[in-house]
């Protein structure tokens, strides 16, 4: 059993033990409002009225910034800084510890676990935070390589730049949903005969509709034009992460691509998990990525802890017949370039950032077949399929696929730190006349 | 003389004749607060106190929605749709022509005037819209032709999707900066010797930074996720229309662009004009673009009436040492899509629109040397050198350069419906040390 241990009945396969508690944004049929939660086993403890009724009595550093947790995204909270976070969530844990320092807070305090902590089920989850910016990476290289593999064959796979910098586009903040939000399959431009010597494409639902298991992570320090983020600096910006799914449409992205890169194929929608893990939740955790064989510029070259974190990456497929596959397991390791690398070059040349914008680390794979983030990989573009649970196939999705990423940090019962889920279900396209 | 006069004294010259009345948000060292006025003449008109002190007196329906005039964007007002910036703009005409039909609303009304009518040269000019997400266009097809000869040759200059769909990119909302912002030059990763078998970036200042010549266009209608906007209807999402230079930087861009486009080399900064000229201003300079000889789809097809603008637009360059050189002229016409066009394309698979996200064109250049929207063009990717006023050359832009984007409809006197000045000037860049 893990040293640390709740009051609360907690399960001890919970993502949600007493050494996560991430914060996300809650509403409930009673309280329509969203405002700010945090998880903890099957409850969201509800921070809103935590605060109210005087939850944060032995925290007097929080007192004047309470309004913070009846806000309806996290930016508020974010925008307090990773010192807070920390002593924040020390003290929510500190509450929530059986026969902790501060036992009439909270554990002896009924009324307060009445009114303060509610079954996550009956809790409607918005997305955590407003995001005015998105950023989507690229930094997983197996992903990259396997792709590359793909389009330009093994020796060019990699593009002269790819070890050097971490590679990204902008990409569309408004898109950003929260899990359980249906993603719609997109219409589009797409090459109905991609050999033809003359490209003439047609108007089409896309036909390879695709996922990119992903992490995201959030900003919470903003920083000015002109004014690039210091590598060492970077994990200050840092609030936590969540994970994310870049539904792709990869018949939209052949014909749209070339030169400016993606964007009707990625702008319908990009799922991400209801509870940010904070960075402090993550850090026991941290570990090693990629080794790069270049030798990265100063400006990227990390001098600190470790920065990638070891976080237990499933994907799986639940059709509309209700048979559920697992498709794809791998680790959050398996990325060449860290978030702190990416802040820094993002902001290099004098981009500005907000506390809320969204970090994407682009698809996660591993060297395995049975580690590829994404179906393209997985089939290699729709050449081979895959099988499923119940002797369905699989080249691409089809409408009422439900597509479920999870991550977990850790394996030992009560001390999991783990994200939920990020999930979407495929409803068919728009008809549209003309 | 235009058949419009009104009381007010108006420089015949003016780009804010009372034909134009562009919106933009102003301060005042006496009104910190920033809040929305209407340019005309050498006034910025204050609505906020124009509506405070009753000025729209004679106009009972925009009464309930008079604090939109208090807001610091100009996002509450646009969020009232087309019908309402139509009769508001419709009124203030009303009321500053000379013998008018409400002369005893502001015609002879000195205690209003005085409260709300601002030198323009004493206001403070901020962003007019907050900008959830900004999307550049690649819609100058003399541009890309001529963008694509320098890197692949006439034979492929244009991409075999160019005429079938308005090729853009998502840009950086936080990056785009109201007019006069600085600009410091970006650092970054660019490639010393381009033509090295091995590629070997190395960190420095940009030593290619660029403008381009574009217009930007503002949403003022919000669409959902999953709900294309149809081309019919796109021109009731359109709020109006501001010069936008997008300074790029043409080495960073040209190593880190493969193969998700630009990234670093345009999120540096992006600098729009401080005046909203509102759609209804520019219908009676509608004219044809440049006609596509490619059938496009039909979701893009358009039915209704020309929605390009002949608007003549012009750049000049004021070195260090003062002397300003005028490097382009050309007309807004030479636009392969028009923003409905880019609006109905961007939402087809469903990406959503917030009010106030803004359409970059993409660089507008015409055919002839003299006609080129950016340096890049000019100077065969700084091949060449152009001559400026007192002798000095240009590859690219220098530190202290200032550059002005200026635009402006029609040529009669009294009857001008301009934009006023895009300008940013050159700072040196950030140094660095390690
Ligand atoms: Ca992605
Ligand atoms: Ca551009
Ligand atoms: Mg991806
Ligand atoms: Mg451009
Ligand atoms: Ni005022």
């Amino acid at each position: 059993m893990a040293p640390l241990a709740s009051w609360l009945d907690i399960d001890p396969k919970s993502h949600f033990s007493i050494y996560n508690l991430p914060f996300g944004i809650i509403s409930t049929s009673g309280e329509s409002t969203p405002h700010v939660a945090v998880a903890i086993g099957d409850y969201a403890l509800d921070l809103h009225a935590f605060a109210q009724q005087n939850g944060f009595s032995a925290l007097s550093i929080i007192q004047p910034h309470q309004q913070v947790f009846s806000q309806p995204t996290l930016n508020g909270f974010a925008a307090l800084g990773r010192p807070m976070h920390r002593v924040v969530r020390e003290y929510l844990q500190s509450v929530l510890l059986k026969d902790g320092p501060f036992p009439d807070a909270f554990e002896k305090n009924k009324q307060l676990q009445k009114a303060a902590l509610k079954p996550i089920e009956i809790c409607k989850m918005h997305l955590p935070m407003f995001i005015n910016d998105y950023t989507d990476f690229y930094a997983g290289l197996n992903h990259a390589y396997n792709v590359g593999v793909l389009f330009r064959g093994p020796q060019n796979a990699l593009q002269p730049n790819y070890k050097h910098l971490p590679v990204g586009y902008h990409g569309r903040a408004s898109s950003v949903v929260v899990s359980g939000t249906p993603i719609k399959r997109p219409n589009g431009q797409i090459l109905a005969n991609p050999t033809a010597e003359v490209k003439e494409p047609i108007f089409s639902e896309s036909k390879k509709l695709d996922i990119e298991l992903e992490l995201g992570c959030f900003v919470c320090k903003p920083s000015s034009l002109g004014d690039p983020v210091r590598i060492a600096d970077a994990p200050q910006h840092l609030f936590g992460i969540v994970l994310l799914n870049d539904w792709s449409a990869r018949d939209i992205q052949a014909w749209e691509y070339v030169p400016l890169g993606p964007f009707n194929s990625k702008n319908f929608g990009t799922t991400i998990s209801p509870w940010v893990v904070l960075m402090d939740a993550l850090e026991p955790f941290a570990a090693d990525g990629i080794t790069n064989d270049t030798q990265v510029l100063p400006y990227l070259n990390e001098k600190g802890p470790k920065s990638h974190y070891s976080i237990d990456l499933s994907v799986s497929l639940t059709t509309a017949s209700g048979n559920t596959s697992n498709i794809g397991k791998t680790t959050a390791k398996n990325l060449l370039f860290s978030f702190p690398q990416m802040l820094a070059h993002h902001t290099i040349g004098g981009c500005p950032f907000n506390v809320g914008d969204l970090l994407g680390s682009g698809t996660i794979s591993g060297e395995s077949k049975s580690e590829k983030g994404c179906l393209l990989e997985q089939t290699d573009n729709g050449k081979t399929e895959i099988s499923l649970e119940g002797g369905e196939k699989r080249k691409f999705l089809e409408n009422g696929d439900q597509v479920t990423i999870t991550g977990c940090c850790g394996t030992e019962d009560g001390a999991l730190v783990g994200f939920g889920e990020c999930t979407g279900k495929i409803e068919p396209a728009v008809k549209i006349s003309f």
